[in-house]
């Protein structure tokens, strides 16, 4: 139950190439092995996964049911449309991290709503690479209060 | 054309063990199984599918063509939000009766409106597992009264 | 305690004869009657009450406290405007099943609110004369939890 | 069929001494003796029955199908709260001609909307008693177009 | 001072030809020479003017300040957009009674808010032509009660 | 002209047993003793009267014309709904104070509004049954302010 | 324990000076007293302080933490624009009576909201000084309450 | 680098037997072949894709990276709810056009709105298969104008 | 019946020197000569016409009844406004096909919504002159579609 | 270019007449003397026109380029509705001063709205004919900013 | 009385550093000078107050009462926010002159309303540090008005 | 310019005895002394400072400029409502880090949108004391790649 799941959304595996002025120039491949490090660091497993479908995404987190301790997820575009990822992440019943690249509150009014937040302990965005890291470890101490 | 097809939406796979104190204990081959039976008494075949993906659902209504003769669907959190879904289910051309485990006028905000009723005979929510029976007569009425 | 009050809203007295490209063709009376036939099968007891006076509506409710096991109500036009109405509806504290021979959410906006829903099991609409007897139904079953 | 029913709502009662900066002066017995004067000129016959019920008013309405051949209705509060009055309306199925004594669209912004707008011929407010006496004279046109 | 100034907004001149199921087969000339006939029943003196052009109405009603003693005026789709007509209205200083042959409450949302309304003594729509000779009776007796 | 009206609104005759973890325990006989032992504290006659019938309230403000010196009420449902009630006592020209048990503006969003609000001197909310003896004392305030 | 602090909030130092006819001619001095002599009679201590200075509002409540039982609050402009001053009343802890002297439900629309009825028992309006008078009754009850 | 792609989202598969009243009866295999006729007239390469599943579109337009020059998509349902096509569509960096057979500025409110729309460089609505035409010359123009 | 007419509204005469970072450097005349060009080719006449009037334009909208087959029309400002023009374009009884230099959707808020589209075939903007050339094509075929 | 072109839109001909409540009793002659007066003292040249015909105004603003140096304008009623007016005062590419007699953000909700704000450098409103004045002042210093 | 208060509001003490692009270079210091000369010139005293502090804006008007006989407010960011700042405006009762260095009208949404307009005679912005030159001038004008 | 300013907002002197569900048990000194640690650790400087008046806060911002290198700010309940607070922080000119205990967006509507967001870097909330952890490293990173 120490593992982490570190789930990314839709258009996340073109980090890099797609609109670097927004995203930044860090590729997908890179954040994940900053964040494996961080994990050692941490003493957790973490466990990556990208997906541009949102059912994978879902059977995802259905997968990680009882062996899962935590989630990290950057939604992408889900993040504002689907109630069927918030449901989802909703009946995992771990503490999930929401946190994105970009401060989603300074960009499109359609970005401002997070459907992922309501069932989040936390959020943080806005930090490019960085933010999922803080992610990780916010996620490493949420778990650890769990199951203390 | 005498074949009910009843689709089950995101989640639902998890019946019983997700947030049982929104959705209850029963587990989703359950409420087949009794919908299966109640099929055979009201004298008309009954075909479930569930799935986490959107397309797989669409995928499957227009398979049905031709072959079903009504639709009950519960399409959790693509209810709210996929109009895709609800061009899907109107193109079908046979009656769709939209149920729900709980009563979503009582929950959140984006809860209560529904793109799958504008396309619906009617709707059929918070009777917990009956919500399917219930709404799987009203479909065998409708379909009779059509071929009638 | 095993008696299930039925309530009918304005205009319903006029079934079968107003708009019935919208409400059908059955009466009130032949409703009624259906709603008595399957009482009997259901093993419960039935009561109808019609009335265009918000104010009778509320005082039926008042009178069967402590008699009514559950209530079915089809509130027409105050469905959208009568806070008393489902205040009464709420002290009654026994379980409501809100029925709607036209399916609500098709039709014009002001119709798409229902203040009855915010206290009630459930809802069933679009169904014509059909919603009454599933609404029957599903208060039965209701009953029958609560008394267990 | 001949008959025009006229409908005065909430509070009319009172017309000549409620707030006559807003209603004027004339009373309601006063305006129903100019209407029957003019119905006598018109060569139709006039009804008029004023209520602070709701229900009542209702209840008119259904007790005239098949004599009322069109209705003049100053619905007062109910105007922009009531649909069941609206429903009663429709089912009337005998043109409608709203009137109101004040020009709703300059007053409360609550006053702006009509409900009976949405089943009615048209609507005449701001000329105080007169817009009766307008009213009845486009609700006799409105018949007389209809029997012929 | 005892004319009173009729004013026809864009495309009535269209009138008979233009969308019949909406505004019927009656020409404007016809509605003109009825209203000539009328005003002579009411003894009053009536200027008929048309134009597609808003600055052209505006300069009209200002032409006929210390002449004109009532305005009727169907602003067509200028009655929704034009602040400028409706200050020109206002500046008259004169009883204005706004008329509409359709009944503007019940067609598309644009069409319900009137910016001449907040400027007239009352309003008068949805009899057709009949709408005008309705509005001619209002202001003259509106006229009259200014000039007592 | 010494008379205060306190008006009991839908429901409030089921006060002690309806919701009370809402409404609290006290019934509204005990409330209307309590405030007969105010009134006479006071100096003043106090005249209560209850009714799920919102047209029975209507009659009851009106047959108080030029007996009633003020009124406290609390309207119940009919406070967010009721235009009706309203033009009553904006019709009633006496001091209205508005009372109610409990906080409206911390409760559900369609309570937050009253109509009422808008035509009374002030509104006092929140303290149950102690609401209607303040108010109390607020309008034999405002009443010998007037008559002096 | 037993100490009403009684805040008022920007402007009201100018009581009696500042546009009477919305706040009537009463000096803040005035009022103090009429609320000391009160509280003598309730057998409660009373404290009272006004300030311009949201911060010295907010230092006033957290300074009477512990000491303070209960507190009757005119936050004056501050009612519906400070989050902060709310957040004070709700960390005090002790039952809090909201007031003020007009009815702010009847003035601009911005009044009308009030951030502070979401942390008080009840409000109380319009009355002019007599709000005080009747909130610190209100609050003296409360803190009775508490107490026993 | 001379390949237009062009996108059919969801239902466009059953074009020609899917509510031919509203979106005609030409089958999307005819469109396809009109297109590839149109493209060798234009010179250019033309590669149509059709799919239910919003993962798979969003899969081909980053499948098109550095060799599409341009991109014609009629997103279906997709358009107005998925972020995540509409960043896809963003990252893609070449001129997007949208198309619809159907003019979706005059059918539901919620069709009004396109997510595409912010990314695209034009949009052509409401001419049946000739969208398709007209948008494959749009993109075959701005494929040319950026390649200058 | 076989000429289309083609409307520029206020500041189109503008063209190519006006804000040309939004417009590009085309000017109208050019624009004329390439529609006419294309008129040719597609075996139909255009008739070219600006105006920063709305009554100009309206009056050459129906000057234009029984000669002309099809009107293609960038209203301009008026786009947004001008419910005479609508009016105007809907009486015409042509297809009206609707243009656009930009992309409206991409632009300030106030210029999503068009009141021409409600009256229009189809919607083509974004692509510059193109944006013409591609409407008088759609504007071609639609007539032909209706002498067939 | 040294020439400043002012405004005056739709009534402003009729100031000093015209609701001398609102607008004071200058007339617009009084008003261009001042003007004129002051362009002196400024060493500018000043051109003044009014006309009610929003089209005149466009076509006199298109006659100004390459001539005028800055704009004052007072566009009345047209300032709340004219998308045309405010393109053209766009492309003209010199600084736009909005001046207004009143001041609009304290009269009715339709006149807070300003579509001119958003391509001038700044607004003056409720000095009366000092706004034009004060307008006049601004527009030198702009132009000579510009010019320097 | 013949006083101009001049009242800066917070982080217009850095003016000249903080956001140049939008505020400009010109400090406070170099403002207040100007104001001091062009008060001489207009023969009236001028006093200037900056402060961060809502609650010191608010001390400091009220200690002008009776001293001084206008202000000139630029009260930057607690133009949007501060109802206490427009209530102290409101009661100085003397000619109120808003004034603001940017067009607030083009800037964030948050900043188009200004609750100070509601109390100001008129509003002058988007000039720079002439917006107050301006202002001293309209102030200085409508307190002679008063005294006159 | 090594200094990291961590600003406390109002109430959280509070922390550890105000409402602890919500904001947990750690006192601000606790939470001041985790940062000076983990500053240490990280190499910078940190200068903590609360306080519950708005004007102190935007003091403390300015006092900073050029010697602060980077923000953290808590501006609690000024968060949704202190434009004053924003613009001091934009003016700083530094990354600003806003950061809050609870999950903001899953509290009440009015402390969804963030004043401060819009100036900030990005946005951590919802981990309690560790939310200013997280804050630091975040403004420490950005700290360093601005003097990069």
């Amino acid at each position: 139950m120490n593992a982490i799941l570190v789930l990314h959304g839709p258009n996340l595996n073109l980090l890099g190439e797609r609109e670097p002025e927004v995203y930044g120039r860090t590729t997908l491949a890179e954040i994940d092995d900053r964040l494996a490090a961080l994990a050692t660091e941490l003493g957790v497993a973490v466990d990556c996964f990208q997906s541009n479908h949102e059912g994978e995404l879902i059977d995802r987190i259905q997968a990680g049911r009882g062996r899962v301790g935590a989630i990290v997820v950057n939604a992408g575009g889900f993040t504002h449309t689907s109630v069927a990822l918030r449901d989802a992440l909703a009946s995992a019943d771990v503490p999930v991290v929401e946190v994105h690249l970009s401060n989603i509150h300074r960009r499109e009014d359609f970005r401002h709503d997070s459907l992922v937040a309501g069932v989040s302990l936390g959020q943080i965005c806005g930090f490019g690479p960085e933010s999922y890291l803080l992610g990780l470890r916010a996620a490493a101490t949420a778990m650890r209060g769990r199951s203390a």
